[in-house]
């Protein structure tokens, strides 16, 4: 059981220390590392193999850059673009894709707004990475089924993210 | 040691089989699949964990499309685009991006090409990701240190593809 | 009281004289000067911090170019292209954003205005500069609330212009 | 003085305190404030003053986006862009432009590299803003006149910075 635990150690977690002196320079403290990334993309992974619908899935850190990036096999091409632009989409306006749609439809308030920033993704399946303090790290973008498939993977991604 | 191996397969081996039926049409035969992804990566991964430099790794299809991603902590932001751009070139033009830069420097044949496809990558760190038959199915793009450091990481990740 | 005037002049009122002669070939006369924008920008962050919600904040000259610009701690990421191109939106059609917005609804004549120009805002927020004769020597975009406080903000920089 | 200290206190310190609390989830602890950028910006321009050639300053924060700019009556419009690229160059690479140009200059490793991130600048102007500790939480970019003037400007608002 110890190698067990020790192979999946190398496996996920051998990046965090060999840097850090370095690191601390480079990016904020607190800001999302990639050992979180990967957590929350094995988690959003775990959900979309059980939906059987192959999916893109797209992580972005505080700054809204990509962290990490995964397409499974058979997924859109198309959604490439459309899963990193969706984490984008929830980290430049604090809040899900979803609801950001909600206020930008037809006679809403910010109807048109998808057309800034090189493009925005106004539906579900961009959801927030919030630590345990409430403090906004992240987010993840899910595109490939239906929005409501996008959305069951996205939030899978987000519950496994303390 | 079987639980390992079935815990191993749990964790990098899951996508294959669920989905099967479908993707056999929805993406060529012998097209990189994700499983094969995560390998390149990982082994790209331990190079760059080995040299100690903060590197972006990205993993593109035959069509040149984004197959898998990851960012190092402290790594270069503007080196997510550059490791996009450095693995969809080599695929581009089916040779490494050292390759490509030496026919583009000024005075030679092919000078200028760099800003063609919105923006290709004419200096080392792209490689191409060939089967067993010498066809090849991708590409791998790293930046974030130097040109050879950057080359080392894209040539680990090659070297562990067969 | 004298000291203090000169103070504040020496804070804000420099930019005006040094280099008056040169200026004077470089930008059409009349046109929104560095030290209006800022009278501008501070009357709008007055009542921006009144209503307590974080907000960028853009200032363009007659020729719909960048003149000002400030984002306040944890305004939206997103806003910063919203808001310039709230204001560049303003001074393009010489109307405010709410009123393009207004022509620009589904069933109006003006639909789908919004992807020119590289997108145009078509919602509240971005409000034309004019001066005491009423011509139009800039704009003033704001975004970070709902379209009522945006408006709200850009309407007291308006105020603040003569 | 007390009062004079009040006009400056009302001028440039008000945005702290209010939404404080709202704030600290919404941007990472560290990251630039808006009340830092404005020292810088100051500094800046108070260099750019006693030049006496017309600049456009722009800073971003640790993740590279706007949080202030200034164009001086009479500055080049085209630098707009250029200066919001410097600064945005220098914190994408975690390095000065200049030092940036200097790897990337005919026949250097890094030559082409500019045609990424929707386009680089690789000539002197962008410079890295650093906390007490040395990281780095933003960057400040300047153009307007030759290369040695844009850094003179640039450098003058990173000494501002503690």
């Amino acid at each position: 059981m110890r190698s067990l635990l020790l192979v999946i150690c190398f496996v996920f977690g051998f990046t965090a220390t060999a840097m850090a002196a370095d690191v601390s320079k480079l990016q904020l403290a607190g800001d999302l590392t990639l050992t979180q990334a990967r957590t929350v993309m094995h988690a959003a992974m775990v959900k979309a193999e059980a939906q059987g619908v192959p999916m893109n899935i797209a992580i972005v850190d505080a700054g809204g850059h990509l962290r990490a990036f995964e397409r499974m096999d058979g997924a859109f091409i198309g959604s490439i673009d459309i899963s990193i632009k969706k984490a984008m989409t929830a980290r430049y306006f604090n809040m899900s894709t979803q609801d950001l749609g909600a206020a930008s439809q037809v006679g809403k308030p910010l109807y048109g707004i998808e057309v800034s920033n090189n493009g925005l993704m106004i539906f579900g399946g961009g959801e927030l990475l919030k630590n345990k303090d409430g403090v906004i790290v992240g987010a993840i973008g899910v595109s490939g089924g239906s929005v409501e498939e996008d959305m069951a993977v996205a939030k899978a991604g987000v519950s496994s993210f303390k």
